[in-house]
């Protein structure tokens, strides 16, 4: 089928249900950030590929919701869809945009599944004040895909507990007992990265994130963990049931939620579990809604973990210079993809080193302007001397997740380059030097970082830092360095990015991306008051630096930080390598 | 009456009403933030004269809860009353106190007019958790009080549209404007400032607050103000009048929402109006839950008020510089109360003021570690000249409200008052020459404030600023730089104050507080850009400044703000307060 006869299927299917348009958001069961092949709705439906994006689909009018990081993609592979761009001036967001064109009593089919129970509650309530219904007990796209990919069946495995610090047992225990403060009884789970935190497990379901497709049911006397038994080994079988975890399959969920007991009480978050188990529980039990106890315990990471996460820094650190030492003085020919097959290649050589932590992105030239760039076979660019190149990338360890960026020029850079690149690493240092009291929140480091380029005019268009999971997500909730109000406290133990960047549409752009690990400062009579430690080893570009713009402690501070970086990284790397970073890391 | 009594006499009430405890706030029915005698319930029960503060009675416990600001003023006032200190470790919050000390099924009476509809509605739903009611239909005070003072009765007077640059006709066109948009046919407004804007009339009725008590009702084809007829002259009266507005007593409010028609769609904010209000239009409306058009619209100051305030920075700079003037040079005894008389009395020289906008704190010694310090009889400190010596005051004019905090010592500083004094500074001129982008909120601002002092391990207890009124309260919504997460975007008109501090405890405090207009900056291809245009001035103390401690931009900031404070004021000094000033503002 085309795109042509999709609609045209979709539309007759939307006849027979009643409903004048349908929402088709890119989501899967578990509202994870990235899908499955199974779950590509969107792709498959507009032909677009890019991550974040909603298709609506009226009688007479087919939609694409997306934001400006792919704009130019989404207008390249559309045909019969026509393109919104997201954020854009005077541009309406899908719902509004719905609401403009239904009638009063006309209907919207939006998939229960596919949608959390929080955006689900506010799109009904947005549609209702015009009197249009929203249907989310409708799946109309799974009869018309017939070459469906098969929703997928990697094996679990068991992430030691000399890897995860913490017995499965012990995890359950905490979030019973927070289950107990809230009163509750059953705690249902349906975000992947909580379940694989809580039962110690991992699996290779979702492209670069360790998880397993998976729903758990915490009670306090049984836990339940629903999987396709195919992925579940005898032995690994048998050390759940020893730890009372009951297993069954993946789908025998839905039909655990129609039968729960209507004195339950039931613990779960609206923001991540779907609307349809949301409502399903909701008929039947009381529902009290809390964030998972995963998300924050997850997110903590305890000392094993630490002590794992600075070991892979050094590790990760050693890769990442031996390919940027590859760029500077190899004289074979490179490309944006084969560049990343050669760090990968170093990742590789490290040891505990399982898969990426997400595809990387080589961008070289304009492509660096763009944030979320992936290089394609149309799109490969050869590596010639003349321009800026930023290398985002992270390696998924049984000992820890990495995210770093880089950004070198592979050739002499102009003064406005050298400018940006120092500003940005200005607004880097900002936040690794940061000291603040046990009540702040991301957006006041976010501040700081970003102060920087405001006082030029300038800003970028993402956060300065997100969550880091453990051999898991390499996005973690709940804390960001965004400027968004976002009320979660800054809290010993959480692994963060320190990413500013500055992006110059068809020039250039300048990620600087380290990873930061909250820990304590010192207690002074005005409070507890909390630092960073860096945990990312690689050097900044000294040719990149303009010195004058550097006050004494942001000199300091470089100049200290490449002394740690040679002194942690040397021991493990080739001579030549290492002389390399020698000069690297000079003082300026 | 004293406190026992009034006790016993309030619990034999509680029993006639079947309820177990009672809960009175510090408020009146407009939700106002300076209550008139009229309303200070909380002070004729506790004894305690502060401005915050929850009374909470039971058949055997009285407690009162206040925050830090107010535990020794509480702990000096209170007999029969515990103190509760809000905010100290372990100490619970009243809601969660009373959750723990009542049953279920017992009840709480709760005045629904003296409370907002949001309040209400959190207390309902936490108390409901554990089976506790709260009836909000009674007041259990009224018939206690007998020798209560009266309801105030200041005359109204009309703000020419010379000085609000805005007739009240074009305010209600906008206001219906945003009516139209939200689906409403009728807005109901309780909050006094919100009133005096919307109508153009100002008042006497709270002590610095230049408000009438009054409800408004604005609807497509009619508009009633609600106010004591005795208020309103025959002229006034007829200019209203002849702008549509029919005017009803101040009472009669409440019978004409019992009357609405139950096709009306009502707007209204549950933050400012009563629960009571809420639940009676409730009963018989559709409410549309909004903040009031008002609030939005007169935070952002027009060309006419702009103007105003420009010359009023300037007149009451004369009036602070003439002030600090004689601190420094008069040979007359001082203390803490005759300052603020001799303050007063240098801005009533000034033309169109009116009164000061609040209380001037005026805190010597360890009385200015105190954030919210009143002189009082018992504390009046002589002005001796061997300490630090903090001055925050304000005035009203017909042209403006002013707000402005300097702190001067008054012998020799030590180095640690002059390196506090220069970090505090440092947060001010962090603020003063902050470029952000049309999004960004107060929260980032406060936080570039914030860094300078949170990097050396302090910190002070509130926001860095708040909104300020045009002739109208010195605290004004919805912008405010803070360290919470409010969801407000700074935007070109707003007012606000620049007031960063430090406290040490039993030793000083210091806070240096301009007023700033935010302005547009410029266009870049990263967006447009805001600034702000500082609307104080006054010098700041040179000899407390550590010139080491400051970098160039900040230099430059402090010489040029000082040539521009002697260049605007001069010209209205006499001969030797403008020398002194010619010296207390030359480049350091």
């Amino acid at each position: 089928m085309n795109t042509q006869d999709k609609l045209c299927a979709l539309r007759r299917k939307m006849d027979e249900a009643g409903v004048n348009a349908v929402i088709i958001p890119n989501a899967d069961p578990h509202q994870s950030e990235y899908l499955a092949e199974h779950w590509q709705t969107l792709k498959w439906l507009t032909g677009f590929s890019g991550s974040a994006g909603t298709a609506v689909v009226t009688k007479t009018n087919a939609g694409l919701w997306t934001d400006f990081r792919y704009w130019i993609q989404a207008a390249a592979q559309l045909d019969h869809f026509t393109l919104f761009r997201q954020g854009d001036t005077d541009v309406p967001l899908f719902d509004k945009w719905l609401t403009n064109t239904l009638s009063a009593n006309d209907g919207i089919a939006l998939d229960g599944k596919m949608v959390s129970a929080a955006q689900a509650d506010s799109l009904k309530k947005k549609f209702a004040q015009k009197g249009i219904r929203v249907d989310t007990t409708m799946d109309l796209i799974s009869d018309l895909w017939l070459d469906r990919p098969p929703v997928p069946r990697t094996a679990a495995f068991e992430l030691d507990v000399a890897y995860a610090g913490e017995t499965r047992k012990e995890k359950f225990s905490r979030i019973r007992k927070k289950m107990a403060d809230y009163n509750a009884d059953c705690h249902v789970m349906a975000a992947l990265d909580d379940i694989a935190w809580t039962f110690n497990l991992r699996g290779e379901d979702i492209h670069t994130n360790p998880v397993n497709l998976a729903f758990a049911m915490i009670e306090m006397d049984k836990i339940r963990l629903f999987i396709d038994p195919a992925k579940v080994s005898p032995a690994l079988g048998t050390t759940l049931e020893a730890d009372g975890v009951a297993l069954f399959g993946y789908e025998a969920f839905y039909d655990t939620i129609q039968a729960l007991d209507k004195k339950s009480r039931v613990l779960l978050d609206p923001e991540s579990v779907s609307d349809f188990i949301y409502q399903t529980i909701g008929m039947r039990a009381d529902i009290i809604e809390r964030s998972n106890p995963s998300v924050i315990f997850k997110c903590l990471k305890n000392g094993v973990q630490i002590s794992h996460i600075r070991d892979t820094a050094v590790k990760d650190g050693r890769a990442v210079v031996n390919f940027l030492h590859w760029l500077d003085t190899s004289n074979a020919s490179k490309t944006e993809i084969s560049a990343a097959e050669q760090l990968l290649n170093f990742r590789k050589e490290q040891d505990a080193f399982i898969h990426p932590s997400f595809d990387a992105i080589m961008a070289f030239k304009a492509h660096s302007a763009i944030c979320h760039y992936s290089a394609g076979p149309d799109t490969d660019l050869p590596l010639s001397s003349d321009a800026m190149f930023l290398t985002d990338s992270g390696g998924n360890y049984l000992t820890g997740t990495t995210d770093i960026t880089r950004t070198v020029h592979l050739g002499t850079p102009s003064s406005q380059e050298i400018r940006d690149y120092t500003l940005v690493l200005k607004a880097h240092i900002a936040v690794a030097t940061a000291r603040f009291p046990a009540t702040a929140r991301g957006y006041q480091i976010d501040a700081m970082a970003r102060r920087h380029l405001w006082q030029q005019g300038l800003d970028f268009g993402h956060g300065t830092g997100h969550g880091v999971g453990f051999f898991l997500c390499v996005h973690e909730g709940p804390a960001r360095l965004s400027t968004l109000p976002i009320d979660i406290t800054l809290k010993p133990g959480m692994l963060l990015t320190n990413e500013p960047g500055l992006y110059r549409e068809d020039q250039y752009g300048i990620r600087l991306e380290n990873m930061v690990l909250v820990i304590k400062d010192r207690e002074t009579q005005f409070g507890s008051f909390l630092k960073f430690e860096n945990m990312t080893f690689c050097h900044f570009e000294r040719n990149l630096v303009d010195k004058a713009m550097l006050n004494l402690a942001e000199i300091t501070w470089l100049n200290d930080y490449h002394q740690v970086v040679y002194d942690r990284l040397a021991p493990g790397l080739d001579v030549p390598v290492r002389e390399w970073l020698g000069h690297k890391t000079k003082p300026i």
